[in-house]
């Protein structure tokens, strides 16, 4: 069902969301996870900090993606390319592969108020490094921080549209409309 | 210190601030606010459905005052036009006499988590009303959503800095300050 592999990590995390699924996640331990894995609970704790990082793990990775491709933009980079450049270095996170595992895994978190606010900490922290990236770079505020928040609703937005039932367009394609759709509400103000 | 005057309701939300404030949110209870509001405690529960409430009263009037102003729009008008419109409504909510009320308010609700979720929960229904309003005037998806994500976002920023500790200008001010960056922001893309 929710395969995304190989490694044992990948395992964890594909075993532990099968259970979360089916049994609860509350129900669910991590001695469950580990036997079901055929692997030790220590061998799970040296991959994750502790339960819920099995469903949020890699974020940092996802983080380091958002801003290094700002970073390495040139100097001068108008601050809504930067937005776009932050947003394009996030696709890569989200391949075809990695959909199926996402839907089932969102499932779960709105079932569980504390993964619900996981995640919302996850954005807020999001935005926060993002505008500091902004500034860091000379762009100004207000426009950093409206920057930073529009960066990151394009982002979650596109990702509720990526795992919604009949959605089938690549994560970069529903980037991509809702950057447009921005920009094209923005300018028709007059 | 913390005044907002007059009438029972106002004096019961301005007496349970100051307890807030002085004796922290969970260690005041109902019936304290109501022996120093000099009032019986059924008379605070003819004000509010409990003691968060007493924070967050009034919200619904500010959810009136942000989409009337859409509603009012003529027709046709321009996605962006209805987000100046909404926040346009929504600067009466926010008068200078409020504003030391919202800066011990937000201190309170920063120090206690519960109350943080609340105040989410309250942007996030602010937002899913918002789209709501603009699917029902036409405006099409991802637009709609873009739209009303955008108009929070400038509401809950331009409130922060509204009440952050040197600032003086009023609410209208800080709510053009962001839209004006965020269409510089848009439109300097190229």
């Amino acid at each position: 069902m929710v395969r995304w592999q190989p490694g044992t990590r990948e395992r964890l995390q594909a075993v532990a969301l099968q259970l979360f699924t089916s049994e609860g996640y509350d129900a669910t331990t991590v001695a469950r996870i580990a036997a079901e894995a055929e692997v030790t609970e220590r061998t799970f704790f040296r991959h994750f900090a502790d339960k819920p990082e099995v469903l949020f793990a890699g974020q940092e990775g996802f983080l380091g993606m958002f801003s290094d491709a700002v970073r390495a933009a040139p100097d001068g980079t108008a601050p809504f390319a930067l937005v776009r450049l932050a947003l394009e270095g996030s696709v890569g996170f989200f391949p075809e592969e990695r959909r199926a595992w996402s839907r089932a895994r969102q499932v779960v978190i709105d079932a569980t108020p504390a993964l619900g606010e996981r995640e919302l900490g996850k954005l807020a922290t999001l935005t926060t490094r993002l505008g500091e990236l902004l500034r860091e770079r000379g762009v100004a505020e207000p426009t950093a921080t409206m920057a930073a928040e529009t960066a990151v609703t394009v982002f979650h937005l596109s990702f509720a549209q990526w795992i919604a039932p009949d959605e089938a367009r690549p994560f970069r394609t529903l980037v991509h409309e809702r950057l447009d759709a921005l920009t094209a509400m923005v300018q028709s103000a007059g």
